[in-house]
């Protein structure tokens, strides 16, 4: 037995759980969406008062496989695991923690690879548009399913933070704190123009035969391209500049044409990965809800959208996130501060781009840590 | 007559010249690239003394049709008209201005498209990889072919910078000053990151035939979305913000899978249109050159090249610029100026991003006045 090294037993393992209900969903766009199901998994216990409720929000591509491990011999645990466990920032000794992945995805939940029951086949571009509004209507209907009225706060990075906006704001009677990491209040033109370029890259594949593609022919080259496009736009030039500098590729000659640089061979590398783990029309359903995200839709304004959120939120942006600026993050902070909400914010000094949230959560755990006490000692956790 | 418009006469047209070189370039690279052409234009008259030259060098996707029209029908003059002519900045009644089209581009210079003498046939994939420094070694021949052996300045923005830099270094006997824009002494990996992916859009694309395609079948939707990508990247999120915010094309609806904001549509528009302008292996060869730039190629450090330009140099950044960022001017003059090397340089304030050098020349123009008035002033001009 190796010391310092906790042995996992079978008690540890976590398990994905669906849901189905049998119902419709009226989304943003007028259209219904049911039935639909939702994946998600649960770490820690629900206290008998049922007030102990945290729920992770998942960005992109990611899922509801936040933490631990869903066998004995997975190599990698969830994709927050550093974050939820015991004794960690999301205590689980303390909070039930629940994670769903997001309706519109590939993972579990009801999107475009799912069998649309009218017709008996997938949806693919059949499936209606989905707004980040509609991500949040759905999961609320996994919380009263688990019998949860309250939440001591709403907590992701990315699309992750768009949702804990909307949590705070539609779902005021439930929704006790947010904490959006990296957010916005409405996605840019650059960055709706760099998920343009992403999205072109899978029309352009011939394979991609306007979704209706097989699975085993998926339009690997022009999504991996996508990948890569998004990728860019998680990373920071400084972040680009420590990994891989301007070195060549030593497999490679500098005056090969198709010689490459150390960053555009990680480039392609991952996104060549990335085809064998995510759908492309989920990536592309998902790509337009991130540039349909707007928390004053339907609102007049932003003013009016940010007046309607009570409850205490503490935001956090990088200072090298070129993607969601953190210039995004304090225009909707400076109008909740004018509004006079109980709102905290921490600009972090991070190299990591985007990605600073998953890359450095040390930055900024400790402010959600001293946040999360305060609320919780509210609710009597 | 309309008043106030100075009707243009036959003798105000410009002609671009060929000369070609029947002898072998030695490249960077070690391999030979001969006969070559080089295409030009001049503008204004070369004094007797022969003191008076300018050397204009384009970007990119440029060409040497700087200023003025081809024809009384042409409805755009030449790419920098705003800054040559009579009484302009760079005053044509004073100044010899040339421009010449790099080498690897399809302007009229040799390039992929070019005919290979060896083989009767273009060379598409078998032209040999270029360097910054090649094209300015092939212009040098461009220089002697006109007996000029003395530039007042070399001026130019982006690969133009770059091709100041490297006349600075490498002809210091002919070259009295440099004024390089919105440059870089080297290119950072996320400008290459940018470039991997703007290439392995055309890559993507079936008929790109590894450069094979025929002119008529062109790889046009994977070339569009190559300066797609590119062209994101010449802009900036605050100009994005200003000329498209986050309004959406009124003639789709938000709801339609392929709706456009109309940011994309814009972008798609100018991809589209680009195609029918410019060769896609050239293209592809002009951005390994860019990838490739690096001052101190060939040098034992960045600090030795830079020790080796002796000319008085004047540098301009833009603050929204994040493909060549100030940092990277900044890195060069802070090195300049280490040595004692007499370097003046301006950050300019401008919200359009990399294309500041082209959209706002107001800014930093008057500058360049009074500078060219010290170094013409020191030649007698």
């Amino acid at each position: 037995m190796c010391s310092g090294v906790r042995l996992l037993k079978q008690t540890d393992l976590v398990t994905t759980r669906y849901v189905t209900f049998d119902t419709d969903l009226r989304l943003e766009s007028g259209r219904l969406l049911g039935p639909f199901t939702i994946a998600y998994e649960t770490y820690g216990t629900l206290n008998t008062a049922r007030t102990n409720a945290i729920l992770v929000t998942h960005a992109w591509t990611g899922d509801c496989h936040a933490a631990g491990r869903h066998t004995l011999e997975d190599r990698n645990p969830g994709w927050w695991d550093n974050l939820i466990g015991p004794g960690k920032i999301l205590d689980t000794q303390r909070f039930f923690i629940i994670c769903a992945n997001v309706i519109g995805s590939c993972k579990g939940s009801t999107g475009p690879t799912s069998i649309d029951p009218k017709t008996g086949r997938p949806y693919r571009l059949s499936f209606p548009l989905v707004m980040v509004r509609d991500m949040v209507h759905a999961h609320k209907f996994l919380l009263d399913h688990l019998g949860i009225g309250s939440l001591i706060t709403v907590i992701g990075g990315s699309m992750g933070a768009m949702q804990a906006l909307e949590w705070g704001i539609h779902y005021p009677e439930v929704t006790r704190s947010i904490i959006p990491i990296a957010g916005t209040g409405r996605t840019s033109p650059m960055s709706i123009a760099l998920n343009a370029v992403a999205r072109q890259a899978i029309y352009n594949d011939p394979l991609w035969k306007k979704g209706n593609y097989r699975s085993e022919h998926p339009p690997a080259s022009g999504f991996a391209l996508a990948r890569s496009i998004g990728h860019i736009s998680f990373l920071s030039d400084a972040s680009m500049d420590k990994k891989f500098g301007r070195r060549f590729s030593v497999r490679d000659g500098l005056f090969d044409f198709f010689g490459q640089f150390e960053v555009e061979r990680y480039l392609g590398y991952n996104g060549t990965n990335f085809v064998t783990k995510f759908d492309p029309n989920s990536f592309l359903y998902l790509a337009k809800a991130l540039d349909m995200y707007d928390v004053s839709w339907n609102f007049p304004s932003l003013e009016e959208a940010l007046s309607t959120l009570h409850c205490p939120s503490l935001w956090f942006a990088f200072t090298s996130d070129w993607l969601y600026r953190p210039e995004q993050t304090e225009e909707v902070v400076d109008i909740l501060q004018g509004l006079k909400k109980p709102v905290e914010y921490h600009l972090i000094e991070s190299e990591y781009g985007h990605d600073s949230f998953l890359v450095e959560p040390e930055k900024f755990t400790p402010y959600v840590v001293d946040f999360l006490n305060q609320i919780a000692a509210k609710q009597g956790v």
